[in-house]
């Protein structure tokens, strides 16, 4: 008899050799049948491998990312031997699953593979699958390996490099392949195959050896979640901010500005703007105080924050000035020069909490290859702040800061989220600087607030950073993609680094602790995601034009202009576009330019002193005819109900 | 005869050997009266030296830079012989003019001189001159002089280092120096003396040479300047900017993040931030678009502007990456990274003018010694835009700069100013770039411009940068003391360097213009010369807390309170002491940060829903009761007597 720990931390006694579907079985037969792959003692092991020892037994569903690793993993066998049946003479290499399906690297000899090609092999994928063959892990000496792939020189290459007794085959069907395993019970519950592409790729990445062809592929238990991926590719390529960046012309990248340094263009600035001045207000209603620090610090600063010892070599390296021998540093982060800022006086525990917000706009080197739009890039405005406070305010300043970024999300129409919080390593307690003390206050505190406020949280142990624990949010957008978005963090370490102190009631000298914080995180990464998020459609609130006036012609131009002013002395962001251009074109181009409204100009509306309202995406409805007021209210009423008060 | 040709270009006849004065008083008893020095074809002259040929001739009175420089060149003079008399044995080297007064260099030996001795020595300078000597030029030969000063090392290692024959002295009363020329008649106008400072000085400069101590005075023609330029002095200390920053804790500099940058407190980012709003507003109406661009461009982007050229060697130095072998520069001024916000897309010429506007902060090293408070910094934030227009727009934009640098001169309480319009040397074509015909467009239109809006201008010839002409406000302060502020400057250079174009109206490639300006000029140094300009008595509109509440006691809080919320509501900027301390405490704070109003909150105030007000330095003055609606009318019409719509 062996026993099995299961995740719930129940054990179970099972006869030795029983395999992770029998263990399924005798929990339930609709876990056994949804099981597709297991994790034994760490290691990835097949549903009918046998278990001859005491271990910790994990079972993956197609819900679990080892489930549909393991899913993948299995298609690409599939899609391997489909191949090398329609493509006889050509030689695999390695095929892996990876975050979204899988690829398998052949060298295609003389044979040419192309977009018309991925139908006949989806089909070929899915005729084997429907057979059902059980995929079976088997030894293999090394000798046994050379034999099998004599004209395979990258299989060869890869056995060579195998240490010896470890070598194993995965067979299905006539098809076999070196593999370590973590397979699906049979291909038959492969149900949906798309190929996705075929790229180029150096044999082991080294662009000294051969190119291979890298084939992607994505396969699914059921068509329908194939169909809705497709679409969700379909609707994430229309919403790239890469794209809608440049078709609303929010920013542009320069060549000569360099790599990664994101130009802000009028519209995108303005909505910059609106998005920073949203958050100053809420700010300074949660009784934070602005500051402003300059771009650069003397390398001092950060070796006294430990920034330099720690980042400094693979950062943008240090500026030296023409004489005096000084060397600066661009701010890779806002911290070590808001310490300086509570620095510049000495505190009374009844000062404190001090809130120092800012802006502040970092560089962090990145590698070019590393970039992609404004989610990696190498210069950024953080939405930062910093929280000095007694040990005691720990608690209430935590909660306060949960509120923020709650009333950020829901302002911004993210609705569904969860959070993390990381906590100690108990079992390493030589990680971490503070006293236990204070990690058991700041821990609780933490967990409390996420109580509190209702959050769906997990707490995971040793994720903390050395110097405090710490809340994350995870975002998902309208596609079901996760972010990570706000973060708030406890620090010790920086108090002790910059000897920040403040008078406690009994006259003495404590020192503060730190919360970092940022709702957006920063203001580039936050705006793609919120561009991927909406589409382009924001919230009325944030367009930075919210209303396009559109005139049937020259004749109602002064009408149009006058409506124009009465909108902005409503505060609503108008323009006109009073050009001799059709009425279709100008609706076509302000559907485009995602105009949340348009107010149509011609005779009947001068006349009436009304306007004719069109509202984004509905073309199909007939246009409302109302005063300035009625439409003025209507703009308030619809902004009133994203956006409340802090 | 001699021609003697007059600043007016009038063309008068003399006697050869007419002296200035003489020629004064052919104009006028009254300006023969005042003239106390001359100019004759670019030499300093006495007014008694002979004219014996044809020439220009300039005559200097008290009220020209000029004559000031002779009066306290000559005054040094008489401290000289003050000294030698008093300390008989010391040893003089050199004493020139100043801009603010004279100095003296001298080897005091054995002897001492201290703040105790000034009195006596302004007193004897003052006996001296009241004799009414002149000054006489006399030529000498080498040897004479270093006959003369055989005793005095200086003197001769600077008879030594003389070509022969320019050698000169002057004497008078028992009094010989060595001398070039330049003073007064005689002695006698010289009514009030001060002796300001002692200070230790190198020989030559150089802190090889011996030590030496400098001996500072100023003197005046009347008892009355003297007495004012006293008061002023105080004044200015009591309103540096330096001293006042740290008493309203604007801003601070810290060593660890280096010299020249500052970091901006609480209250410092607010007034910043009212500026700038100010500022967006109005730039708002007249058209400019906001843009945000990185503090960092490649090398390459400031190698095609030509600054890297031009600075490259005298600036921070570039910063490299770990990897790839980029190099980047910390950015000394926006105009590259705007031209590529115009290049991001092709324009036709109904699309210009483009203004775009950016607070961006720019990086530009100065020597430590050169550092200075807010008005000469490592980085700073400019108020900056850039107009792209067609030449033929230039004239039109122009003006509007004009309108909007007036207006925010004019609702800061900048009521004292001057305009330069600086053009090219005709005489020196070569120096500039751009055609002859747009740069006489340029010329004229900026001339038109401040000729239209009614500056008090001067035009200089040759004072324009070699790619444009420019305009330069010069602003007076309430002390008096003379401030460059906003710049407005047309540039053919970068549209050529960053090949920037418009599609004309006869579908061909054109250069646009670019007109780079910036009415505060940065921010950093706008605040402190507003600081000096109104002793920290901000306009109310810009003021960053402008009323404080004081509650007589505890009881008082909650009214206190909720005066606060009205004010709020109100939009009116306000804070609440309720601190367990007195009244008097209380108001004598709030006097020192200037708070423009206080509201005294006691029994009386809660009973009748009131409040007393108490305005700034008004302490004599009996406190005010009236409700919230009537002090907030208030505090709104004082708010709209400085600050106009734009």
């Amino acid at each position: 008899m062996i026993k099995i720990t299961l995740p719930d931390g129940s054990v179970r006694e099972y006869a030795s050799g029983v395999t992770p579907h029998e263990v399924a079985l005798s929990i339930s037969e609709g876990l056994a049948r949804n099981v597709i792959s297991a994790n034994f003692n760490g290691t990835t092991v097949e549903t009918v491998t046998p278990l001859t020892t005491d271990g910790s037994l994990t079972l993956y569903t197609w819900n679990d990312a080892d489930g549909k690793k393991a899913f993948w993993h299995s298609t690409s066998h599939v899609m391997a031997q489909a191949l090398q049946e329609m493509y006889p003479g050509i030689k695999l290499t390695i095929g892996p699953a990876i975050d979204n399906g899988f690829y398998y690297d052949v060298d295609f000899g003389a044979n040419k593979i192309s977009d018309n090609d991925f139908k006949a092999i989806e089909d070929r994928i899915l005729a084997i699958s429907k057979e059902k063959h059980e995929f079976k892990m088997r030894s293999a000496t090394k000798a046994e390996a050379l034999e099998l792939y004599k004209d395979n020189e990258y299989k060869t290459e890869l056995i060579q490099n195998l240490e010896d007794g470890t070598i194993s085959f995965c067979d299905h069907a006539t098809f076999t392949d070196l593999c370590r395993g973590g397979h699906i019970p049979n291909t038959g519950i492969i149900k949906a195959v798309k190929i996705l592409s075929v790229a180029g790729a150096y044999w082991r990445g080294d662009e000294k050896n051969k190119q291979l062809t890298r084939v992607y592929g994505i396969s699914f238990p059921k068509q329908k979640e194939l169909t809705e991926y497709l679409e969700m590719i379909e609707e994430a390529k229309r919403r790239d901010h890469r794209k809608l960046g440049k078709e609303l012309e929010l920013f542009h990248f320069s060549q000569r500005v360099g790599q990664g340094l994101p130009l802000w263009l009028p519209k995108g600035a303005a909505l910059r703007d609106r998005l920073e001045q949203f958050l100053r207000k809420a700010q300074k209603k949660a009784g934070y105080e602005q500051v402003v620090t300059p771009h650069i610090g003397q390398k001092e600063l950060y070796v006294t924050s430990g920034h330099y010892a720690k980042y400094g070599a693979d950062s943008f390296q240090p500026i030296h000035t023409p004489a005096e021998g000084e060397e600066f540093l661009l701010k890779p982060m806002n911290c070590p020069h808001h310490c300086e800022i509570y620095n510049a006086k000495p505190w009374s525990y009844k000062d404190l909490p001090k809130r120092y917000a800012e802006f502040g706009t970092v560089y962090r080197y990145e590698q070019s290859g590393e970039l992609h739009g404004l989610t990696r890039v190498r210069g950024f405005t953080q939405d930062d702040a910093h929280i000095f406070c007694t040990p005691d305010q720990l608690d209430e300043e935590f909660k306060k800061v949960i509120d923020l970024v709650l009333y950020v999300f829901g302002s911004l129409g993210f609705e569904n989220f969860t959070a993390q919080v990381s906590v100690r390593d108990l079992s390493n307690p030589d990680k971490y600087i503070g006293s236990v003390e204070n990690w058991e206050k700041a821990e609780n505190a933490i967990i409390s607030a996420a109580k509190d406020k209702g959050l769906n949280y997990v707490v995971e142990s040793g994720e903390a950073a050395f110097y405090g624990p710490k809340l994350d949010f995870m975002v998902k957008d309208a596609l079901g993609r996760s972010w990570q978005l706000g973060t708030i963090q406890v620090d010790y370490n920086l108090p002790e680094r910059f000897d920040l102190t403040y008078k406690g009631a009994d006259d003495k000298l404590h020192r503060p602790v730190m919360i970092h914080r940022a709702p957006f995180g920063s203001m580039e990464r936050f705006i793609a995601i919120l561009l991927e998020h909406t589409g382009g459609h924001f919230p009325l609130w944030l367009m930075p034009e919210q209303v396009i006036i559109l005139s049937l012609s020259e004749k109602y131009e002064n009408y149009a202009k006058k409506v124009l002013t009465l909108l902005e002395n409503n505060e609503i962001r108008a323009k006109l576009d009073d050009r001799n251009e059709t009425i279709g074109k100008k609706i076509r181009e302000a559907e485009l330019q995602k105009y949340p409204y348009m107010l149509i100009i011609g005779e009947e509306e001068e006349k009436n002193n009304q306007v004719s309202v069109r509202k984004q995406g509905e073309s199909g409805k007939t246009n409302t005819s109302m005063s300035i007021e009625e439409f003025s209210s209507l703009i308030q009423d619809e902004i009133n109900k994203t956006i409340k008060q802090f």
